[in-house]
């Protein structure tokens, strides 16, 4: 097992990686404070992790809510079901929340923690590679509103991260591709050799090799780590984190929550934001070419859907958050691995990447 | 107008205490980010002041949800209200969102501040006593949930607290009253002086001369402040600002929300817990007596409702926030104007305590 502590001063906490961490007692009510353990998971992980999980706990108290699996359920009514089972159980303000599952879970219970009884303590199991580097680190968590993605929320540490590169060998093949999309991202903004090493080794990442994984996991977290001890709170430098995000959420709201799944929206994104970049001089035809390629060799979409208009594109990002005062503001490549935010977007370029990232409409959409 | 600083490292910030604050526009817009201002208050309120303030405010951009009047609204489903209204009115994460209005506008529209993208600006305009003795300080916002008050919240602090003393005018006598009851908590719980204060100047408080109420509001805001300064996230000793707290929202919870004012059932529980504090000898009977007199010269109800038996108060209480690992926790009266928690309850004498606190069947209840 190997740990990587996120340093954020009083709020600090250890990622644990490793092989068979969710049959680990020891580890797992190391960071447990009192006697009572509630367990937030969904249909899909419940019967793989959950009935083994409650029996390791054997001397707490320990009390669930299954959640309906999907994004689409990732809103405050679904949220209330958390606290209902809460009180139901009667836990108190020493409780730990434990999230057994990937980002919807994580971001519901992350936010269930932050908010029962004004905060009480939060572990992350993560079961999918996407929240494995995505989630464990940054804090934040949330609810999506009708009219916006993640619209709902708080930034909140938990008290450790476990993930058990062993859970990974029962995730579905396209949520494997989703995570990487992730793990590719950190490559493009702040780690080319990260980037480079992913070209060599995507292989042995699709076959699930542990080791390969467990590196690939530590250095997503590592870059992470780094950018959001610097700007806890996404004041400026953290923004970089979301790369292709602005795109994907449009893309994702578009759609329809859940249809994409969020890393295969963020992909589609990136090859965006690459493709600006390229058109803005920041990168090379050559290394766009690598880009998309990469991403293609993980089995990840490299299009925005035929149905999605610039329009459509512009109307769903004037909704976002990363608006401020009306001016759209992306993250671009100021090179193969190097990020910049700016509001300085030529509207002229921005419209040729619409028109050049556009599947046509024979292109079969992701999950087809 | 004077001002009071709540010293919290690089989340300090002002409260100023006057008269006419609200028709001070360099004052309003003095702590307003960007040019989206958001208003939260309640229809009782709204008719009063929010046209006048809109009209300050006149080169921003202000949108508004009014709210229905009560603590019953103070729930999830209102608050999806405030986020429906500023996702409909595109508000960004640069708006600052202002609570117009008395404890339940604050905690709502302070909560609402501190999801909405994960945290934007806020101020606070309380326009009654209460809110401006209580919710100004502590950064406490919340709603509640079927199964227990505040359950459902976050530790949040606004970037500045307005408080017209002019605007307590218009406050109704029974609010009046239950704002008198926090103050006359503050010297119960740490400062006997002001307690003596209290029993020498309630005339003036009664009659709201705005000189006498801006001495009790800096004051009672200067108490909770130092408290505060010390834990802010309630770790241990902020627990004492919650003096009948524990009985109160037993009441409340028991009489249904917004029957009896949160002030007037903190009013009864201040009495429990000081009935409770005599009988374990830390005040003398007439230290009890003194503090009951008060009470009642300023309106307020001495007794629990003759409908609530003991076990209604401890099952009740046994869903309480205060209750760790199952064992109940109290605050007590050390001696009068200095206050201590305690999970060492004697179970005969809290018995005694909710005989002699008991109304009988001919009391009318607050606001009959």
């Amino acid at each position: 097992m190997q740990t990587l502590t996120v340093d954020l001063a009083d709020r600090s906490y250890p990622i644990h990686i490793g092989e068979q961490l969710l049959k680990n007692r020891e580890l797992l009510v190391r960071h447990v404070r009192a006697k009572q353990v509630y367990i937030v998971t969904n249909d899909t992980i419940a019967p793989l992790y959950l009935p083994a999980l409650i029996e390791l706990l054997d001397g707490y108290q320990v009390d669930t809510t299954v959640l309906p699996d999907g994004e689409s359920f990732k809103n405050l009514e679904t949220l209330n079901q958390i606290f209902d089972g809460l009180l139901e159980a009667r836990h108190n303000r020493t409780t730990t929340i434990m999230a057994l599952g990937g980002g919807v879970v994580g971001d519901m219970a992350g936010f269930a923690a932050a908010c029962y009884q004004r905060g009480v303590d939060f572990i992350q199991l993560p079961t999918t590679l996407l929240s494995m580097v995505d989630s464990s680190v940054g804090g934040k968590t949330g609810v999506n509103h009708r009219l916006g993605k993640n619209m709902i929320g708080a930034f909140y540490q938990p008290q450790a991260v476990i993930a058990d590169m062993s859970v990974l060998e029962s995730l579905p093949p396209r949520e494997l591709s989703a995570g990487i999309a992730e793990v590719i991202k950190y490559g493009l903004i702040s780690d080319r050799e990260f980037f480079e090493w992913l070209e060599s080794n995507l292989p042995d990442l699709l076959a699930r090799d542990p080791k390969a994984m467990a590196y690939a996991v530590k250095r997503s977290c590592e870059n992470k780590a780094q950018v959001v001890a610097r700007d806890e709170r996404e004041g400026g430098l953290r923004a970089i984190l979301n790369l292709g995000h602005t795109f994907g959420h449009a893309i994702e709201t578009h759609q329809g929550y859940g249809v994409w799944l969020h890393g295969e929206a963020v992909a589609a994104g990136m090859v965006m934001a690459a493709d600006l970049s390229h058109r803005r001089e920041a990168i090379t035809a050559d290394e766009l070419d690598r880009i998309v390629r990469l991403l293609e060799r993980a089995h990840l979409p490299v299009k925005a859907p035929a149905s999605m208009t610039p329009d459509d594109f512009l109307q769903l990002m004037g909704v976002d958050k990363k608006v401020v005062d009306g001016r759209l503001r992306l993250v671009l490549l100021s090179k193969l691995g190097e990020a910049l935010i700016t509001s300085d977007i030529e509207q002229d370029l921005l419209q040729e990447t619409f028109a050049a990232c556009r599947a046509d409409e024979h292109t079969a959409p992701p999950g087809a």
